[in-house]
């Protein structure tokens, strides 16, 4: 056996930022050869960030990530770690000139691609080969497919390298590594979040240890980008599948482990089946052959895991704050009327960039009732939050002496009215406004376009309003004192749109209506199915009506963190022009 | 040789609407009867429209197609017309459950099928080989891989099918075609409009047709859906590639041609090497095997060519008329600016859906200029619009008594009035809210979220400001008298949100911004690349980058039809998030 300390970068890119990300790369490396590893591992495209989308396209782009590639291979020996090896995503491509466009297949295309670091050289480079092309993913419309398995020999460890969605797929390298043998295989990842995605992963690793016969060393990108959130959760197993070590979640970390790996010294086949269709070539290299001298372990750190309320809500927190630094913001608006969600979103604000970046904004109406002004009130003192008052009605009026308003489209006036105070404020001062409406109000189309819809990100537009309740409870149990005032939480919910205005006047209660939501958007069951599974007939053909019309609404809805299988974002793509009705 | 009478049904169809699309698909047929076709072909995905997006990925979805497709293959059959074989796109699936999710490989999984309906039945049906899943196309995500070539004997001649995309990638089962002998090869598309695509798709079908060694026929769809305008452009080509028939562009046309075709009596081949790594099975079906009696073939139709200008202003009309008829409005509403885009937008949609469903507003400020009011009611008058007048003062001035506002945004300011006015008459009365931005403006950031860009269809979202000059002069000369008012087209482009503003404060004039905007939009070109085609260095550094922080306002921006390879929809995904710079 062979002793290896291994160091999982845990890491947060920046998409474009090829300066930033070097940056990042060279001081954690630093910090790995600081604390003596053999070897660091860096997440799938850290060098470019991820994911690029159409950037990818664009040759200059491209041209940028190697050049940036060499040029942080040579820093790194500049700065004396070149003898540390580096495993880390960049975007390559396939060699000669692109002839055909946008298609990604042939020379020139793009790869979704790991280098080795070492020597102050790029010294091995491999391209995914399992392209995802669903829910979130369109990497068919990004990548060729790579084809070859690199296994370099560290202190007399095999080390194979796969990326990703490689993992996920049957076939391809990783179902070629049992039979040419290695000691440990490390995989860079950028896999967003989602409730529960975590245990899925864990089993999925530890299978793909036992198939491979070695150990496994899963290194996921954490932060957010746009509408994805990254959440670390990077992971060691050994070859039985045992956990070994497991880094935080929604936090940048340097899980540094030591690993007892078998010594190999078979001699390389060249090409192997992956059973898929497709030829694997194996590709080795040998940049040390002699174990490490025999040290005393550290022991390993497995993080604690979190209940689901806690994960969540971290998951908004770092979409939020991640949002506004990413994109060069350095406070946030919205609205406050006293309700539950827009609490929710201020004290998500708070935790994310802290409460004096936070300016609300109390916009009562004539329909507001007095309890809404005390409620946003209170929150404001509780949390220290930047507050002014401005009353609608004088502007509504003005609307009025100029055209004739009734029924919705006089409470739509109320709502555009308080979008664009918000708006004409983040214009003048330069903060990013941040829109409150939560996944069940956004589903059913009971909101206003460029009224409550105003803003540049959704921090709960994927958190049915029952979650909504659930998370605000959970926030204020944490230590600290409750942020959020319970007469918003226990209230029921209303627009103010209109005298005496409920939501449950135009929709059923939410823990009907929430797990009707579920079954028709996230898990896309039809009609019948829905009917079939308990839902009641007349509620299904009613809502999902609403939730059919509401599509061009959603379209325009700001981006907002991801946390479900379906967000209404580029994992629900739907036609506008539609005349499809699950509810005909 | 025997004679065959072939009728090319380029149709509308509405996405999702199987009911209306089967309708059309017996009328069209009774039509290709009664003027003794032998064969009928309908458009790609003709019974659920195109692209149905994520509808294909729902079961039920699917599995309506399925029966749609039996249901009028009987109602045919019923009604008379089983005994004229009809070539039709419909949405199938593989055999077998559905096991893995979103994933479009393996059981259960959604095919781009072509079905042959004859005596009351689906007698054959194939599914497309290559999937495009670039630009607009997504259809890896979408679609499992047909791996068959159907040809039928039909009056002694076969007739082999292929869908689309089939006909653009070398290989796949068009490659195969020569190999095993056709007399026709039948090809149903849905193949969206960009400028001069005609002519690269006659290109493209001659060359097919030589290699293939047969006659090709090409259906297309016609009609907007969502972003996309399908042209029609439907042709016949013979075995050696020339052009016998051709229809119609931007209209519905039944194209009936009589053709001689070699009447083929080899034995079938059951498999063919396409020479892409896959294989293609030869399925095949004898209808009727004896030619018909000789009869006096009618002469060929070729529709004339349209010039460039015509081609473009009648593809944004379709796009207008269509998304205001398949989403079931009315009327159209707009505001009237005096200047030449509202005009343009004007009269586009008056031509459209006719000029007494369109209400415009004109909606003065203080900064307006006198002609700014005369040129848009001289407009008015010139085509007989709908109109009112609503001045904005008072409610600028409302809202400014609440808040200070100072330079863009106090001109943001009176943009949003201007939307939130044509939002509430819309919510009102129910008009669709014609945007009028054009693409120069849009590409630069130069439009007012949720202020001009507030709106439901964005008719020349896709028109840089040069085009939107030539289009209005084009659309002056036709006959019937100028439809715009000349002083709106020669007038010198302001905002008019300032005192004396005019475009040229912020902006170069267009006839230097607009190349530079195509090299750097549409060819993605890098800006080395943009300074070595000519651009003025420090232009080119400037304009890049407003391009590239100008991308969350285009993603909020409504939907319009498609008329170049970038058109800031689907076609041109990039994250909000990013900082990679050109200009850097």
């Amino acid at each position: 056996m062979a002793q290896l300390r291994i160091a999982l970068a845990q890491t947060n890119p920046v998409v474009g930022d090829f300066t930033g990300n070097a940056d990042k790369l060279v001081e954690w490396t630093r910090r790995a050869a600081d604390r003596d590893a053999h070897l660091v591992v860096f997440p799938e495209l850290f060098l470019t960030g991820y994911p690029a989308e159409d950037l990818v396209l664009r040759s200059s782009f491209v041209e940028a990530s190697r050049s940036a590639l060499t040029a942080v291979a040579a820093r790194l020996a500049a700065e004396g770690l070149g003898g540390l090896p580096v495993v880390v995503g960049y975007l390559d491509r396939t060699d000669g000139d692109r002839t055909d466009g946008d298609r990604t297949d042939g020379a020139g295309k793009p790869l979704n691609a790991a280098a080795v670091l070492h020597g102050g050289e790029a010294v091995m480079t491999s391209a995914k080969h399992h392209l995802p092309n669903y829910g979130v993913f369109d990497e068919h419309r990004y990548f060729a497919r790579g084809n070859r398995l690199p296994i370099f020999r560290l202190h007399g460890v095999d080390v194979a390298i796969a990326i990703c969605e490689d993992l996920w797929q049957e076939g391809g390298p990783v179902s070629v590594v049992a039979e040419v043998g290695a000691g440990l295989l490390v995989v860079p990842n950028g896999s967003p979040y989602e409730t529960d995605k975590d245990d899925v992963r864990l089993e999925l690793c530890a299978r793909r240890a036992r198939e491979a016969g070695c150990a496994l060393a899963y290194v996921n990108m954490v932060g957010g980008q746009d509408e994805l959130i990254f959440d670390g959760d990077s992971l060691i197993v050994d070859a039985r599948g045992e956990l070994v070590a497991r880094a935080r979640r929604f936090e940048e970390e340097l899980l540094v482990t030591d690993l007892e790996l078998p010594e190999l010294t078979d001699l390389p086949e060249e090409a192997a089946d992956p059973g898929d269709g497709s030829e694997i070539t194996v590709e080795r290299l040998v940049l040390s052959a002699a174990p490490v001298e025999p040290y005393r372990p550290e022991p390993p750190v497995i993080a604690d895991r979190m209940d689901d309320l806690a994960e969540i809500y971290q998951a908004l927190v770092l979409g939020v704050r991640d949002y506004v630094a990413k994109n060069g913001f350095r406070s946030v608006i919205l609205g406050l009327s006293g309700g539950i969600d827009s609490a929710l979103v201020a004290t998500i604000a708070a935790d994310a960039i802290g409460p004096s970046r936070i300016h609300v904004v109390l916009m009562p109406s004539r329909y507001s009732s007095d309890h809404s002004l005390a409620d946003a009130e209170e929150l404001v003192r509780r949390q220290g939050l930047k507050a002014r008052v401005i009353p609608i009605a004088d502007i509504v009026t003005a609307f009025e002496k100029e055209i004739d308003l009734s029924g919705l489209a006089a409470e739509n006036l109320q709502a555009r009215v308080r979008g664009m105070l918000l708006m004409s404020l983040s214009n003048e001062h330069g903060h990013l406004v941040l829109t409150t409406g939560n996944k069940s109000e956004l589903a059913v189309g009971y909101s206003t376009l460029y009224g409550d819809s105003a803003g540049g990100y959704a921090p709960i537009k994927d958190v049915l309003k029952s979650l909504v309740w659930k998370l605000a409870q959970w926030r204020n149990a944490q230590p600290g004192g409750p942020p959020i005032p319970e007469n918003s939480i226990t209230k029921e919910p209303s627009a103010e749109l209109r005298p005496d205005q409920r939501d449950t006047d135009s929709l059923p209660a939410y823990d009907v209506l929430d797990p009707l939501l579920r079954d028709y958007v996230e898990r896309d069951m039809g009609r019948d199915e829905l009917v079939a599974a308990g839902h009641d007939p007349e509620l299904v053909a009613r809502i999902l009506r609403l939730v059919d019309l509401a599509e061009y609404k959603r379209r325009q809805y700001p981006p907002g963190p991801k946390i479900t299988s379906k967000n209404f974002g580029r994992d629900r793509r739907l036609p506008i022009t539609n005349r499809w009705r699950e509810s005909r």
